[in-house]
């Protein structure tokens, strides 16, 4: 692709020579000669000089550099447009339907589907057009599945949950697996049955080995166009509300609800049955437990208000200065009433 | 389902029209006609009046409410003794084993058992009459498995494991996965192979994408009724008593022994080879670093008797309250130091 | 085995009956006759008169005991040695390549190799020799590994990854899934595509249902003999240098690099684009927000040196205590005040 076009393409302003034949990206530090790069962290401007790139994408504030360039409003975003224009995601083909899938004769399958080998669907699954399963998956009895969804390899689908379209769910997730709920009778415990299902809406995103359990009654749901990375638990009867994301290994517990466009950092943990507002904001490792009211930032185990929380830790550094206080003071206190009686004595006759 | 058989089921006394059909089962605030509910948590009594339900499972505490009601001792246990009833958990049919499951010839297969697509069950494997696997699964050489078992789907069991009756693992759990060892080899490490197994009791279930380590020499051992939730860790050589209880995302370490009855919760971690006592409870994101007694409390990380840890909590909300107190007593001796010296001062002379 | 043989193999000094047989290895405390044991941690010196095994493995610094035995350096390591003799890992048997394996045309399979049950390969991937596939794995296009490795069941390679010779991976674990990275788009979020790789170094050994995400350019990478545990998270362009161990269900998060023979403790987690030095040791359960230097030993949430760290816990623990001091300063002073104003009234008048 020539320079020119990526100019276009991206809306900016070309500075150099605009027929130069663009072959690929890479980091600016990286970069080799036909290769575009970017400038977006002023940090990396040392490299500016030295980067073997023919061209970079850079901000319409910054100073022109030497070699060719394009000017634009965000360089990291226009980088990321044209990285999925060179290398757009390429659908894997598994011939249709691959003859080692298992598909039920009552599922109905959309068209434009591809479904990898040793897959397995069960009855009265609907999946809808040109989504794509990838081998070893499997779907259980009844679930549908919208449209230009994507499956990695190996993810599971209880019985009954309702996807979305274009939900994207990376390998060996499981969702819809019993919420763990357990009556005590006597010293054991009785299996509470599990009759509820996940709903995951529109545009979500679902990383690696995560698991999402079905309510035990309703519904575990996952609204439009929530992240959520790998090794997350979320638990059932859980309600996540739209544009929520969340890092990985954190875990929310039953029946909580977690608002809109919420931030859920890494490592997270919630009790049950609370509360997180709208665009809260839960910092890394938290444990949290109670509700977070909404366009809050908490932190810490357990957690609190970010400002409190950090005005503690640093009393908490600063607790070694703090106890040399005190025991100074029971020293100089104990001086000054020898002093006191010396001078006074007249109270201890 | 006429109510009057409902009520007989549930052993509870019945108010209202013993003919009214009951459909189905919901939570009071979502049920509509038809529909049985069930009032167990009093703050949940505001839905009463306005609940479209056609009957309601009440406590016999409990003053009668103006719809049909049946008076029991526990609504909610009633409640999922009914659920159980109206939905039991059904059997999947795979034609026995199904056409493109993978069974070694010297496999030993109970009756009436389940054999999903794709699965693999190894050479010498046993598995128990009326026992289920759900596609996917793979089941190496030589494990044992009791009877009245599920294993949903892409469940793994490493070779020589054993599993009593009455066992369910969900979706994507690892049994017998070589434990973490290996020797310091100068800058390097040497893997300690790992020759034990996993053992199993019955009526244990364990989650969904949870790991369970093979012992280095020997077991490591999940006693009877225990139950497990998803992404939990089990260490090599580890050992838990009976009827133990152990939420998402817990990691126990290896040779720790917990005892019977214990209920651990999310995102625990302990270290190796200590003793956590029966009837203990250890709280959501401790780090158990040493012995837990019987029946004892835990909380915090480093983890120490919840009393302790909260009193410690509750000073160290006030510390900058107490900083403020130190500043002000040295303060204010400065002035008591001056203002002595002044009435005093031979001392100083 | 002979005994002498035995003694021969961990070049150790016989004392006792050296033609005994030897059919197994067990724990000093339940071994039985024919058996072979060690005796390495002195607290289990108790058990040396009531073993029923036939011989046990001591320290060369060790007194004899009664019993048959072998004067080794390292009676652990001399036992690891002599249990890698006995039980050797097993090769499965899958006739080469099982039938039931799809193995796409334009793969390059190697010698002597071993492909499981409903193994998926895809177009262009390089298997090299000896190596094993267990069932129900996924390798995707274009993957690269190498001679002698091993994988269990079920594990995921996504498309393009390398992976080097005698590299273990436990099941489940998925190897190449998109890194988490969104771009903000008003209230919605933008994918960023995750176009790079994960690249995993010889004699590497990650554990069951862990995730190693691509990196978004470039590549993730986990160097020579670095050994990692279950439910371990590795985000994209994170780089972990030689021999590092990392414990069970730590995450760590993007583009930070650990060092070389750095040691991390279970369910720690670091935030994105910092740097562990090599040597240096994080305690279970840290928070790491910050660089941490070569050769230092973090502790805490939030992480600090570790001496530091216990100094600050010290300090906590006796808070209570700090406290009364300081409300007894408060009374003792008023006191003391009260009886100044008495004497040296002046200054009020």
């Amino acid at each position: 692709m020539k320079l020119i076009e990526i100019a276009k393409f991206v809306k900016g302003e070309l500075v150099g020579d605009p027929d130069i034949q663009i072959s690929g990206l890479a980091k600016i530090q990286s970069a080799s000669n036909g290769e575009l790069t970017f400038l977006a962290n002023p940090k990396y401007g040392k490299y500016l000089d030295s980067t073997k790139a023919s061209a970079v994408l850079i901000s319409k504030k910054q100073q022109s550099p030497d070699i060719n360039h394009i000017r634009v409003d965000d360089p990291y975003l226009s980088f990321l447009e044209v990285l999925s224009l060179l290398y757009p995601v390429k659908d894997p083909d598994f011939d249709g339907i691959h003859t080692t899938a298992v598909v039920a004769d009552t599922a109905d399958i959309g068209k434009n589907v591809q479904i990898g080998p040793n897959v397995y669907i069960g009855e009265s699954v609907k999946l809808g057009d040109n989504s794509v399963i990838f081998p070893n998956c499997v779907i259980l009895d009844n679930v549908q599945i919208g449209e230009n969804c994507r499956f990695y390899s190996r993810v599971s689908i209880r019985e009954g949950c309702r996807v979305g379209n274009g939900v994207i769910i990376h390998d060996g997730t499981v969702v819809g697996s019993d919420g763990f709920g357990f009556a005590p009778d006597g010293e054991k415990y009785k299996k509470i049955p599990q009759m509820g299902i996940v709903v995951i809406e529109d545009d979500v995103e679902i990383g690696a080995n995560s698991t999402i359990d079905r309510a035990t009654i309703g519904e575990t749901i996952i609204k439009k166009g929530c992240k959520i990375d790998n090794l997350v638990q979320i638990a059932h009867n859980v309600e996540i509300d739209a544009n929520t994301v969340i890092a990985a290994q954190t875990g929310i517990s039953g029946s909580t609800k977690v608002g809109k466009h919420v931030i859920i950092a890494g490592q997270v943990g919630t009790v049950g049955h609370i509360e997180i507002g709208d665009n809260a904001i839960l910092g890394a490792k938290s444990g949290i437990s109670k509700n977070v009211p909404a366009g809050e930032m908490w932190f810490g185990y357990p957690a609190m208000k970010i400002m409190k929380q950090k005005k503690i830790e640093a009393y908490l550094r600063r607790l070694p200065e703090m106890s040399k206080k005190v025991n100074k003071l029971i020293k100089q206190l104990e001086k000054l009433e020898d002093k006191l009686n010396l001078i006074g004595g007249e109270d201890e006759r």
